[in-house]
């Protein structure tokens, strides 16, 4: 057995400096052990490890050399394993397994998982499954995979546990005992009547501290926080962390409860949200898939539009240098402060509209607090305007005397302060009128403040050299 | 007790839509009640929300009236309540509570929120809390409050389970059963020998599952994920995510078990090092506070630096354009185009920066894998210039002829190349050389490719109209 010495030696830690060498390096030690047949090394290795690290292994391994991997895991670690897969990388081995394997794997899987991988499946593969599940998973399969994209119940998850509320703590704590193999968790028990509404939850920590005898009915807590399964996905993230669940109940439009939502699939959820947000903040749009995994022509269709739109929105920058074609053909050296004054204005646009979006995505700042918030920035904008001007009235001075001197000054306070009123106000109008705030910054902020720049410099200029 | 009626009828929710609106007015129907002395109807609408929705009550509530709601709560629920206030308010409120009251309430705080509200206040307060708290909590306050602000210790909490190895699994129940009212989690519990050192982690749920008489030893995972308690507090909240934990162990340099990071506790360190990213990618200094708790002259600095820097950055464009003043003079139409194709570089240069960022954060993406989205990146950008240089001649034959409009077509394929090659590398390099990726994006990169795009614009232009 000293073969698998060098295995379990290395400290796995794919996501480490020098990490993509460390998970391919032992995938090719592994794939060696396979083809020598050292199954039992491998499997020692395997348990020492952590899932979500055995996936990435999978992941590296070849076509083939995955499947034979997999199968020394035992079926309820497979399933799990499963989950920490890519999507792309999970339907890929998915296809390559067996039907009847497959199926034995699928029904091993967590609810919510095994239906996110059942829509990711081609129709023949689902065909292929459905008839080979039992009937109540293939119903509750149906109806997960129902639900829309975006919605809360596309990432809920069905296998709670539940609780009778003439229940004893101790006959509930056994009652959790048995459910503990099949549900997702057994930290929180929800406490359904007849019509399978909500009428409570317990924990399981209360569970425990409560008298034996006493029953579940007088220590639940029967206000939770809830969610519906048609809100949207980031309602149930947003619930989670605002009042530290490790899980949330979701319900239907007749108040069933349908499943939770857990803290886990909630970071997932909000991790989507956050590089939604960062997209839309450069004009990007969602791809709903890794970066890694998108093809040129997605990545093209999800930039071209927005780049396209604003070069049309450039043309009346153009436009407003063509309009004072004549000052400028009077006053060449007027071009050389161009992109210093309409670049400060876009930037500080994309500041204050920062600060604003991402103060309303994390609740700090409510649209209500706008006119609070509005009157600071003035302050805010002037004092940067007034450093600024007085930075490049130097440059002024000495490129091109003091009247263009006090035409680049007076236009980058009034530029910037523009600018910064701008990023401060766009979030909050796209909020009123129900657009993701997200959506107007950065590169949007940037081109009004460029045609609004182009305008008030030339103006300032015009007025100011021509007396 | 019919005045209370409407209070308990209000649904609770300060984060929808007129959210600030409901806080405020159940403010006020509360200080009314208050000041009615119905001290009662008050304490059961209290016992009908969430911890989470009375810190926000309490934050709307006049000094005075807070501090009488407070005392309304439970002891241990006070404890509680004061975590979901923003910091600021917390230190209000704390400094205004009597100090017999706010060692009992100090006490009964979990630990490492007692830690951040302690290294909130100021020294004399720090001075007069000590001396009446317990050696043992004094010790484990000043061990909490001594690390810095970016590490695991900071987040973690020492008010953690623990299980001896040979204990069986009913035995193990039991002793959770006792720690319940102090640990923060019981639903990991860790296994220390007599140097404190960790040998293994169990679940209650294992604990729950396993037979009766079977030992902790034979159950516990005795490799469990865990970080160094000076580790970078985003590490922890790394591992929490991949590995899907409630709870992360934290190890001095001797590798003694010295606390926990919960995942809420994770979660909230995603959220601030999110903002700081966002805060980065539009050269917005991190603020450590909400937005709307800072200062005036807190923000001016946050922003001021980058924006005179790239003031400076600008000058090259500017110097750009000087250079080129005679082709520009002889061809004034030139300049109509000069927004948009500068514009248009910075613009391709935001999104591949903001995809690499991104993918770099989340771990999409490695740095090894620069080379194969190298190639990658170069496709889309040429597809991308391809197709807005064929919008832009358009406009080009209109506003100046064939020759005008063949300088601007090349002249946006090279610009947009230029661009988002600029933000797909400078991510990379940024990583590369121990930078944060994040600060490689948005105003930076659309100043890099100001300067270049004006270079490459004029050069086009110089030679082909003057062939």
């Amino acid at each position: 057995m000293t073969q698998h010495a060098p295995l379990s030696d290395i400290r796995f830690d794919p996501e480490s400096e020098g990490a993509g060498f460390d998970a391919a390096f032992i995938a090719i030690e592994v794939a060696r052990l396979l083809h020598e047949g050292q199954t039992d090394a491998i499997r020692e290795f395997l348990e020492s490890q952590e899932l979500a690290d055995i996936a990435a292994l999978i992941d590296e391994l070849n076509d083939g050399d995955d499947l034979d991997v997999l199968r020394l895991l035992p079926l309820h670690d497979q399933a799990e394993m499963l989950g920490y897969l890519r999507p792309r990388a999970q339907v890929d081995l998915a296809t390559r397994i067996p039907r009847r394997e497959l199926v034995a794997l699928m029904t091993a899987m967590s609810h919510d998982e095994r239906a996110d991988l059942f829509k990711q499946l081609d129709e023949e593969a689902q065909e292929a499954i459905l008839p080979a599940l039992s009937k109540a998973e293939r119903e509750d399969l149906r109806r997960l995979a129902a639900y829309e994209e975006w919605t809360v119940g596309s990432v809920m998850t069905s296998d709670y546990a539940v609780l009778k509320p003439e229940m004893t703590t101790s006959q509930a704590i056994e009652a959790l005992r048995a459910q503990a193999i099949e549900a997702e968790t057994i930290y929180y028990a929800y406490i359904i009547d007849e019509a399978r509404a909500l009428i409570g939850v317990v924990s399981l920590r209360d569970l425990l501290t409560a008298r034996p005898r006493q029953q579940v009915a007088e220590i639940m807590d029967t206000e939770p926080v809830w969610v519906r399964a048609d809100d949207e996905q980031e309602e149930a993230a947003r619930l989670v962390a605002r009042y530290d669940l490790l899980a949330l109940p979701v319900l239907d439009n007749s108040d069933r409860l349908v499943g939770i939502v857990t803290a886990d699939d909630a970071m997932d959820v909000t991790e989507e949200e956050v590089t939604e947000d960062f997209y839309k903040s450069s004009i990007v749009q969602p791809l709903e898939m890794s970066v890694a995994d998108a093809s040129i022509a997605l990545l093209y269709r999800a930039r071209i539009f927005w780049l396209v739109l604003l070069v049309f929105g450039n043309i009346f920058s153009g436009a407003g240098i063509a309009y004072f074609e004549d000052t400028i053909a009077a006053h060449l050296s007027l071009l050389f402060f161009l992109p210093l004054l309409i670049a400060s204005g876009g930037n500080a646009g994309t500041q204050s509209a920062t600060l604003m979006v991402r103060a309303l995505a994390t609740g700090d700042v409510r649209p209500a607090d706008f006119g609070r918030l509005l009157s600071r920035e003035v302050l805010i904008a002037l004092a940067l305007g007034l450093t600024m001007a007085l930075a490049v009235s130097l440059i002024g001075v000495w490129r091109g005397g003091p009247e263009i001197a006090l035409v680049v000054a007076l236009a980058m306070v009034t530029i910037v302060l523009m600018g910064a009123l701008i990023g401060m106000c766009l979030p909050f109008i796209f909020a009123k009128i129900d657009r993701d705030p997200a959506a107007a910054s950065g590169p949007l902020v940037t081109s009004i403040a460029d045609v609004l720049g182009v305008i008030i410099y030339f103006t300032i200029a015009a007025r100011l050299l021509e007396l």
